[in-house]
C-alpha cells in the first residue's frame, strides 16, 4: 500500500513534526462521525479489515520520496525526514468497534494510538475506507429491513465510484445484510456468495429470444433466471413458462413492477411453476421496495445496484479523525478544537453499550460489566495484530443480532424525533470542561 | 488487472457464448448515458486513460478460474472456456470521445468492437470507471465555472468512496478545471499539481497556536497557509497578521464564511498584508460558492472536498453499455432492446459536432468536414494503442476550450428548459425504424 495515497498536508505536517522533534510523540486520534446522515437513525460500522491491512502494509518507496522532494513544500525539510518515511512501519496500537455494530454520533469507530507522524499520515485513507463501507453497510441494512425474508443481492459495481469502490461496496453490503453480490472479485477475495445469470445483450445476441432462453437453461439448469423484458415482458414470461423446469425464476427490469409482477406470477402459476421465483431490479432502493411490497407485489427477491453502491440518498458521511490526546505520562495533554459547529470531545474514549442506551466514557473508566458491553476493543498492539479479525460472515451476523436489539423506531427508514440515547460519562464531561476552560483562558489572553 | 472485478453474469454469459460457439462473433457495444444527471446540462467525458489501461492489461490467473469452477453456474461449462479465460488478451478495436469533451445523452463515450466474449466481460469495469470520472469532471467544471478566476483545489479523498475513488476523483476534478488536488498519489502518478499545508491537529499538537504558526512558517515560507479557526478565527487572523511575511495566506474552515472573510481581509490589510490570500473550505459546493461570491465575500481560492469527490447532488450517472451490432459482412445484424423507457438505438455510431448542435449518425456516414468535427475517434486497433493518449493537461485544456464554446444557458448550475440540440441523422433513423419493424413483427408472431 502506497503512503502517497493521502492528502499532501498529512505529509507536510509529518515533515513539520519531524523538524520540530515531535514526530515520535505519542498521540491518540479517534475516527467518528458528528451527525447521522440523511434519514439514518444509526450507522453500521464497516471497513475495519481493510483499515488494518492498510496500517500493517503501509510503505514508502524511494521513487515516492524523490517525488516529494521536488515539491516546494519540502524544500526546507531535512533529508532525515525522507529516510524516516522509507523506514515507515506502523508501530502503534489500534482499538476499534467491531464491524457490523450500529454506532452513533461521537462514538469512535477506530482509535489510533501511535507516534504522531504515523498517526497523522494515515487519516485520509482510513476515513475514505471506513466512511464508505459504513455508508454502504447502513444502506444495505435499511434495504434488507424492508425486504424482510426476501433476499437482496447487491448489483451496483457498474455504478460505484470506480471499480475498486464496487468491490468494497459488495463487501459492506453483505455485512449490512445482503444475501450476496454480483461482484465476482468480492466472492473470490472475501468469500461472499455471488449471483448473476444474463443481461439483455445475451437475449439480443441470439436470433430469437427462444434460442437465448434455451441456451441459458442448458447451461444453468436450476440456476436459470430469465431476464424477460428485452422486447416484451409478457411475451417473455409466456416464453419462460413454456420452457418449464429446470429454472430458478424470472427477472423484471423495467416497466411498472407491481403490475408486471402480478401478471407474470399468474403466467408462471398457470403453467404449474408455482416454485419459480420473481426477482425485480431497475433502480431500486428501500423506499421503492417499501412501496412495491405495500402494494402487494409478488416479488421474491430484489437486486439493488446504483442506490446501494453509492448510498445515493446519503452519498457521504461526515466522518472525521481528530487528535484527542498528545504526550505520555506527566506530559499527557488532552486536545480539542473549538471551531464553530465542529467542537470535539478531548481524550481517548470507550463506549459502553447498555440495554437501552450508550455511554461514551474516558478509556480509563470501567463500565458495569453486568449490564454493559465495552465496544472499543484492541485490534493492533505495537504494530502486531492482537488476533485474527472476524470474517465477513461474523460481521454480518453481528449486524443482524445488533439490529434486532435496536428499538423499532430506530430502524425506521425515516429520521425519528427521538434519537437513540447516547450520553457522556460524568468523568468525560469533567475532562472536557477542564480542557475548554484552559483553552478559553488562553484565547482570552 | 483482474478479470474477476466484474459482474458474475458477464462471466456466465461469456461461458454461454463459448458453449454456443458465439464467443468469437464480432460485436459492437457502446457506452453512453440515457439522461443528464440532476441539474446538469452537459457531462464532461473522463476516465478513458484508465479504461484503455484496463483493456490492455486485463488477465485471468489460474486461481481465479479455479474459483469460478467452484460456482454452480459453471458446473456444466466445458474446460475449454477456462482455458479461453487464461489466454485472455483484448484483441478488439476501441473508439472514444476525447477526455474533457462535453457530451450529451445517447452519445457513445466509448465504443468497443471485439469478439463477443471479450466485449461482454469488460462492461462492468468500464461503466464504473468512466461513469465516475465523468461525474466528477462535470461537478468540477460547474464549481470552476462559478469560482471564475479564483482557484479551486480538490480536497475530497477522505470522503470519496474508498481511497482509490479519491485518486480518480482527483484526476477527474483536474480535467474538469480544478487547479490541483490534495491527493499526493494523483500528483505522483498523473503529474497533477498538489496542494496542502496543515490541519487542526497541527495547531492542537503545539502548546500554543503561536508556536504552531511559527513552526509552519519556518518550514513552508511563502507556501504558508495558516488554518485560523482551530480555537477562534479572529484571534487566529490577528496572530497570522502579526507574524507577517512570508506567507501565502490563511484558510477559513468554519463559521459564517462571508462575514469572517470580510473581517479577516480587514485584519490582513490593516497589517499591510494586502497580497495575503484567503482560502475557504468547509463543505463547499457550486451552490454555496455562488452564494458567497454573490454576497461579495473576499475569498481568493476554494478547497472543495466531499461534494466534489462524491458528486453529492448527483452521485450516479445512468451510464449503460449496450450491444448495438453483431456479426460481420453479410451476417451483420443491428441489435436493440425495447424495454419500457430503456429503448436503445441500434448500430455503431459517430457523433458530429457542429457549431450549435450535435448529430448522432451511423459510423459509416461522413459529416461535413468544413462545419463539423467527428468526436468518436479510434483509440485501440486490434488490441494495440493507435497513438499515445492525451495527458491530463491536454484533457483539461480540451474541457476548457469546449466549455467556452457551449451556450451560456447550457453552463447554468440549474437545469435549463432548452436542451442542447442533439439530432439523429436520417440514415440512423432509417436503420432504427427497420430494426424496430423487424422486432415488432417477431414479437407479434
Amino acid at each position: 500500500m502506497t503512503g502517497l495515497l493521502t492528502d499532501l498536508y498529512q505529509l507536510t505536517m509529518a515533515a513539520g513534526y519531524y523538524e520540530s522533534g515531535k514526530h515520535e510523540e505519542r498521540s491518540v486520534f479517534e475516527l467518528f462521525f458528528r451527525r447521522l446522515p440523511h434519514n439514518r437513525n444509526y450507522v453500521i460500522a464497516a471497513g475495519l479489515a481493510q483499515a488494518v491491512e492498510y496500517l500493517v502494509q503501509l510503505r514508502f518507496t524511494r521513487a515516492e520520496t524523490d517525488y516529494l522532494r521536488t515539491l516546494p513544500q519540502f524544500h526546507n525539510v531535512s533529508a532525515g525526514f525522507f529516510d524516516e518515511l522509507l523506514r515507515f512501519r506502523f508501530s502503534g496500537d489500534v482499538y476499534a468497534i467491531a464491524e457490523g455494530t450500529p454506532v452513533f454520533p461521537g462514538e469512535p469507530l477506530l482509535t489510533i494510538r501511535a507516534p504522531l507522524l504515523q498517526a497523522q499520515l494515515v487519516e485520509t485513507w482510513l476515513l475514505a475506507m471506513i466512511g464508505f463501507q459504513s455508508l454502504v453497510a447502513t444502506k444495505a441494512a435499511r434495504i434488507c429491513e424492508v425486504a424482510g425474508a426476501r433476499g437482496v443481492v447487491e448489483f451496483g459495481t457498474r455504478r460505484a465510484h470506480s471499480p475498486e469502490a464496487g468491490l468494497f461496496a459488495a463487501r459492506a453490503a453483505y455485512i449490512g445484510g445482503c444475501a450476496g453480490t454480483s461482484n465476482t472479485e468480492a466472492g473470490f477475495r472475501f468469500g461472499i456468495p455471488v449471483f448473476g445469470t444474463a443481461a439483455h445483450s445475451w437475449v439480443q445476441s441470439f436470433p430469437t429470444e427462444r434460442e437465448a432462453y434455451e441456451a441459458l437453461q442448458r447451461m444453468l439448469g436450476p440456476e436459470t433466471v430469465y431476464l424477460i423484458d428485452t422486447y416484451d415482458t409478457i411475451a417473455g414470461a409466456n416464453l419462460a413458462a413454456s420452457l418449464g423446469r429446470p429454472l430458478w425464476g424470472v427477472r423484471l427490469d423495467s416497466g411498472n413492477l407491481v403490475e408486471l409482477a402480478h401478471q407474470v406470477r399468474r403466467i408462471l402459476d398457470d403453467a404449474g411453476l408455482r416454485d419459480a421465483k420473481i426477482m425485480a431490479t431497475s433502480d431500486l432502493n428501500e423506499y421503492k421496495i417499501l412501496e412495491y411490497l405495500a402494494a402487494g407485489a409478488p416479488i421474491d427477491a430484489f437486486g439493488v445496484g446504483t442506490d446501494l453502491a453509492t448510498s445515493a440518498d446519503a452519498p457521504a458521511i461526515g466522518a472525521v479523525y481528530k487528535l484527542v490526546e498528545l504526550g505520555d505520562g506527566d506530559g499527557k495533554r488532552y486536545t480539542t478544537k473549538l471551531s464553530e459547529g465542529k467542537h470535539t470531545m478531548p481524550g481517548m474514549k470507550q463506549v459502553f453499550r447498555y440495554r437501552d442506551h450508550d455511554q461514551i466514557a474516558c478509556s480509563s473508566e470501567c463500565g458495569d460489566p453486568a449490564s454493559s458491553v465495552a465496544l472499543v476493543r484492541p485490534v493492533i498492539n505495537r504494530g502486531e495484530l492482537v488476533e485474527p479479525l472476524p470474517d465477513v460472515d461474523a460481521a454480518r451476523k453481528n449486524a443482524q443480532e445488533c439490529l434486532r436489539r435496536l428499538p423499532l423506531a430506530c430502524r425506521s427508514l425515516f429520521e425519528t424525533e427521538e434519537k437513540y440515547p447516547v450520553e457522556y460519562s460524568a468523568e468525560l464531561r469533567r475532562v472536557s470542561d477542564r480542557v475548554l476552560a484552559g483553552l478559553n483562558q488562553e484565547v482570552a489572553t
